[in-house]
């Protein structure tokens, strides 16, 4: 190990642990913090932001880099990581980052406010600063390249928006085709009743269990929004609950569990390192996705499930495992990404794909967005868009900014369906196991093939290491046809 | 304001803010921190420091405190502040500071196992470090003067032991004799029963509201040792339930409200500034005492929270309110700082600064220190040590460096003593007040006399400045030997 690697991994481990104690507070803030603190803990990230954002662009941390020549093929990844960190964070002007620091909470609060009332135009000069802002940032980043595969990369390192233009367009139809054939069919019945809130928590504890969540290194609240935060020794993840709608708290918690198994399974000797976390936003949602869904909603878990939620609440209004596993894979018409099933989630990712790709290479104006929202939603959903609370101001990433984005959550789920195809290949016994209550070989399976690895190698080889083939969309279209296909008598 | 004492405070205000985020990380250490995290958090923590230690030391902020003469109170004030922590912290070399941080978590540890094996042999050679360390920063802090004296200007700036062992000399012997005459008459029966942890939890929270504690800036939580952290619009604390001692949790409650109403009710202009938090130590208890003791242990609060318990708990095992007043008031022979009385309280300390001082001078040798302890609680208290654990290894204060720090608790108490006096002087009504509930005029009181300053005046100044008299121990040891007379009819 050269001296200048060890100083610039030293330096790295540092910034690394600091941006843990972020993530904490940003747990914090969302779990336990009096509201009334609101303003002042502004304060305390703005002060820690600017440490981290110092010693990111740290000249002598730039110079370490540029003489660093490790031959461990670990301290070759965490350099690699570590040179593309120091290139982004050194391109962007500082007043650039001062300024979307600024501006970014308070888009937010005009979204929030903006969505509740309806009011696209109250968003819209908000939503054009955040654009122009990431637009600059994307062109700064670039190079002379194309401005919003510059961002993706900060989500996707080394992913093409062709690529992923080329890919969805293959999907496209299928989906849509699937889409049509399985609404057309009869509509199985819900799942209803009242759940009370501590048996939803109670078996969602049993479920992270289940699959494997190391309680001893996480903890699980509640919280408006699910999420998963923190790499290494502490990852933790919150649920919400809804006492009419089980199965938004228990896939929610299986989503988020996903997530916290990619970082908790981290070999420890990365920890803290460059390559001690997650490699993209595409490979975590794989992990989230084949947990929710794959595994999660797959007939064999359901099966174990359905009688776990027997016992916690008492007979169901469904009739057996058959028509809980109908009803846990229903599928509805609607207009929310967030509540969409799994035929028809990637359409909505398709559409802001293409969206968004357009406003940041200026083929489309923020103040033609509404309209090309609803056009093709009219056309890939088949009825219009009813109000823009459930259009084009239903999500929060465009109001922060988060442009490039949405491609990786259809990502993921591409790459969850490769990893399915291989997992059932090396793992013949996984439904009776699943059913028995056992996950414990799938999420072996991921974790000695994906998840101990971190950001060892870059997604695309990351995904190509576990399945032993190159990643493609056939596994999760297969996938969905043959499992809606049963579903639905189609 | 001058441009550098601008600059200084921003400095000192982006400082305060990362220490803020410090202490928010040993509450969630405290109370919801996976247990497997401990060795990663240790890690994010030494990075956090080591940032605090840079910024703290940092020469050009020495430059502008060099530079700076504002003219408003307040800046001078903050200057004041920032000066004494600058020349502090500069004049400790890094590698004590870093020694420091390596051991005290170890020396702690190994604390806890002697005391749990009642080994002090095994925990000598710890203190003997610890000791020496601190001996070490003391004599760099000190430039030729006493070492201990300089320890303690951490926790009470502007103190001097000789005054404080002329005071304790004062006080001593009407501590002791007082004691003696409580333990000579009969002792009141105690409250028996079980007392289930959420009435108990409730019921803390209703006192808490009761004396003003703020929930909107914060909130209550379980720990093994109740402690009250952070300063401004973010103040939590927390307390621990015993179910067969319900004093323990609802005293500990008022504690720590009083020390968190301190840091709530700092004037909002001084924010995250070197004078926005309570100025020492001692003051603080002053504080968490006068809530605790002249206010919560009074014949009109305890009538208050004799109904409030009924309510909550049913009928209780004392005859009345007169005989509540007494259960809560009892004196009986003990050996432990923490669990004692108003009356026992100030002797343990006495003691502890005794012979902390003396070791810190060199005048006693850690060897000697159990014979120490032994021979003193026998003169003081009339009965011998029973075991080390009840004895020398009761405090976990020397394990951790914590030399100077004993006396504030006294300091404290004689400061609340002086509040008190002044208090009820100003408020004719207050023991009504109480009786109805209503702490209002008293923590009013306390907020636009003491609290709103915040670290405006030094210490002594802030207790002359709220009584209108400078501090003494006569109101103490006045109210005190009035108390217990009437309630043992001395």
């Amino acid at each position: 190990m050269s001296d200048a690697f060890e100083q610039a991994l030293a330096h790295a481990r540092q910034t690394e642990a600091l941006a843990q104690i972020s993530g904490r507070l940003g747990w914090d803030q969302q779990t336990v913090m009096p509201r009334g603190a609101n303003a002042q803990r502004s304060e305390e990230m703005a002060a820690l932001e600017a440490v981290l954002h110092a010693r990111r662009t740290d000249q002598r941390y730039g110079e370490w880099l540029d003489k660093a020549a490790p031959s461990d093929p670990a301290h070759r990844a965490m350099l690699r990581e570590m040179r593309r960190d120091w290139a982004r964070n050194t391109k962007v002007p500082a007043r650039l980052a001062a300024e979307l620091a600024r501006v970014t909470p308070l888009s937010q609060t005009a979204w929030e406010e903006a969505r509740l009332a309806g009011d696209v135009a109250a968003f819209l000069p908000w939503l054009k600063q955040m654009l122009g802002l990431r637009r600059e940032e994307g062109h700064a980043i670039a190079d002379g390249g194309d401005p919003y595969d510059a961002l993706m990369q900060d989500y996707e390192p080394g992913t093409d928006s062709d690529d992923i233009a080329a890919m969805f367009a293959r999907m496209r139809p299928r989906l849509v085709a699937l889409r049509e054939a399985v609404l057309g069919a009869d509509t199985p019945a819900p799942l209803t009743g009242h759940f009370a809130q501590d048996g939803q928590l109670r078996l969602s504890r049993r479920l992270a269990e289940h699959m494997g969540y190391d309680f001893t290194r996480g903890r699980i609240d509640l919280a408006v929004h699910p999420f998963s935060s923190g790499s290494g020794d502490d990852v933790r993840i919150t649920t919400r609950v809804a006492v009419d709608d089980p199965f938004n708290c228990l896939y929610s918690t299986l989503h988020e569990v996903g997530h916290a198994a990619y970082e908790q399974g981290v070999d420890a000797a990365y920890a803290l390192t460059p390559i001690g976390r997650g490699v993209s936003m595409g490979v975590h949602e794989s992990q989230s996705r084949i947990y929710e869904n794959q595994l999660g909603r797959s007939r064999a878990f359901t099966a174990w499930l359905y009688q776990a939620m027997g016992q916690e609440f008492g007979p169901l209004s469904v009739a057996d495992a058959d028509a809980f596993y109908a009803a846990v894979n229903r599928v509805t018409k609607g207009y929310i990404r967030t509540e969409a099933d799994e035929v028809q989630y990637n359409l909505h990712i398709m559409l802001r794909f293409d969206l968004e790709r357009a406003l940041v290479r200026g083929q489309l104006q923020a103040d033609d967005l509404e309209e090309a929202w609803n056009t093709r939603f009219a056309q890939d959903f088949g009825y219009p868009v009813d109000r823009p609370a459930d259009g084009v101001l239903q999500d929060v990433h465009w109001a922060v900014g988060l442009f490039g984005y949405f491609p990786t959550y259809a990502l993921g789920n591409v790459y969850a369906g490769c990893l399915f195809a291989a997992m059932q290949a090396d793992l013949p016994q996984l439904q009776g196991q699943l059913e028995a209550g056992d996950s414990s070989a799938a999420t072996g399976w991921l974790r000695a093939r994906l998840q101990r690895f971190g950001a060892l190698r870059e997604p695309v080889e990351t995904i190509t290491h576990a399945c032993g083939t190159a990643p493609s969309e056939e596994p999760l279209l297969a996938y969905l046809e043959q499992k809606f296909a049963a579903l639905y008598d189609l």
